[in-house]
């Protein structure tokens, strides 16, 4: 333990591949611009909690993927947010869902919040695509493809075949995002936090909020999950990492391979991981997931496909 | 797998000690009611899954427990309800909060509903407990006292050194309502539904609905929580019974042992469990805990205390 500092973030599991070369150099860059905003808060000694809360704030604030600001749109088009966040240590939590005027929900999760307008949320790309979305009778899961680019998500439409939740779905990118951080000391923490699906139910809840599900730390390790609710909540995904690690004594990236491969029962996900050892890992059975980590040593990493 | 049948029911865990004769009576006979309900519908070869809803829609329709008609009112008055099933085979699930206007909030956990006014679940006895925790500033966990009652109450509502979540509490015993069947195919399902806590904040979601934290089905065992619920859902309790099973090898027994030994962190609760080898199990480590249990081979228990 406290072999040294890593850091993980992600934007979503599962990405059009066909999303345009300049939306993809954005996603990079902002998670590299967060990734540097965690480091050098480790590097000033600020603890793994606060570190989590830190960044998933970022992520938040700017609208590129799918959580606070620019956060998908309910079937009534509105916004309703939900985040949790896990401190290691004492295994210490805090979750909230169904948010519409907290600017940035993983605080509130954490306690300590300001509030906006719901406005303040939705952005025009995302009306436009909650409109192609009720057109289509879909959840529409990549709502961050540029209106240039709908004519292959519209074929993808109009294919009965790909289907969840009893809906045809378009592109299957929920891009919700998430934090995980080993300090030097060795404590983790997780922080996840996410708008949901594009056309949900007023009121649904996913796997985001929940611990253990989306969100999970403990003394070994800190997890956050992203990809299709139903199958992370069924494979209790960011609590299982972890067992697998206390109760089969699995190393990190073999839990993290285990979860990916065996819990996920032909639902598509991914997560990221760090250990009390300064190890971090990642994993991912979808179409392509947006993350990148970091750890103490200098090794950086910046991806989107496989 | 299908060594026989198993069935265990709660009532909630955590209660008064001065819990009068009478009302001890009642909710032993609604366990047994509960059980025998269950005992023969499974004799009859009906599904574990259709017995753990069949038996928690009968809980929840008799206002006695914390669940349905009858459940804790809010701070504001109202009652907002909880419940999630889960069935073992594949682990399907399905999970509701803030339910107000259904009548059996476990059959829409698993989709299937009528529709009542708010005023169906808020009894007498629930409107004056309400009074009595606005009036001790507290979130109260026995709101069943009878009013005749009230002095044993009061007395440890004024000792602030008894606190919950921040607040003072005067009786420990929350009451949720909870199955586990296992029936003669092997096949296991849990079901955990609940009215939540007296003088609760509206919008309040606690263990009951989380899947992995009040409830969890594998094909292991199936496994249905009551307690503190931040307790129960920082240790994933109803998964981490199953994850030990799966993961370390532990029996039945000896998973719901070591989570109320060590997964508690002091947090009090308790849990019923079945296993697919028709084993049915018990712990708590709270004052008592309401519940019943039966095997084919003829064992049946009903109990409130240690």
């Amino acid at each position: 333990m406290g072999s040294g500092w890593a850091i993980a973030v992600h934007g979503g599991a599962g990405v059009d591949p066909n999303l345009p070369k300049e939306r993809q150099e954005e996603a990079k860059q902002l998670l590299t611009r967060c990734l540097n905003l965690g480091i050098s808060a480790l590097r000033s000694s600020v603890s793994a909690i606060d570190v989590v809360e830190l960044v998933v704030r970022e992520l938040e604030s700017d609208p590129l993927f799918n959580s606070g600001r620019g956060s998908a749109l309910t079937a009534k088009g509105t916004v309703e947010m939900e985040a949790s966040i896990m401190d290691g240590p004492e295994r210490r939590c805090g979750a909230v869902s169904g948010i519409t005027t907290v600017k940035n929900p993983i605080s509130l999760a954490r306690l300590g919040v300001e509030m906006v307008d719901n406005d303040y949320f939705i952005t025009e790309d995302n009306v436009g695509m909650l409109k192609l979305a009720k057109e289509a009778n879909s959840i529409l899961f990549d709502y961050r493809i540029p209106i240039g680019g709908l004519e292959s998500c519209s074929s993808v439409v109009e294919n009965p075949l790909l289907q969840m939740n009893g809906l045809p779905i378009s592109v299957y990118a929920p891009e919700t995002v998430g934090c995980v951080v080993v300090d030097s000391q060795g404590r983790c923490a997780a922080a996840t936090s996410t708008g949901g699906l594009m056309n949900k139910m007023t009121g649904r809840i996913g796997d985001s909020p929940l611990i253990g599900a989306g969100t999970y730390a403990c003394d070994l390790c800190g997890v956050s999950c992203t990809g299709e609710g139903e199958a992370i909540i069924r494979g209790t995904l960011a609590r299982d990492v972890a067992a697998l690690m206390e109760y089969k004594g699995l190393g990190l990236q073999e839990a993290v391979d285990y979860v990916i491969g065996k819990r996920l029962d032909g639902g598509k996900a991914g997560l990221i991981a760090v250990s009390n050892r300064g190890e971090v890992a990642c994993g991912f059975n979808s179409v392509g997931m947006f993350r990148g980590c970091a750890t103490e040593d200098g090794f950086m990493e910046v991806g989107i496909w496989e």
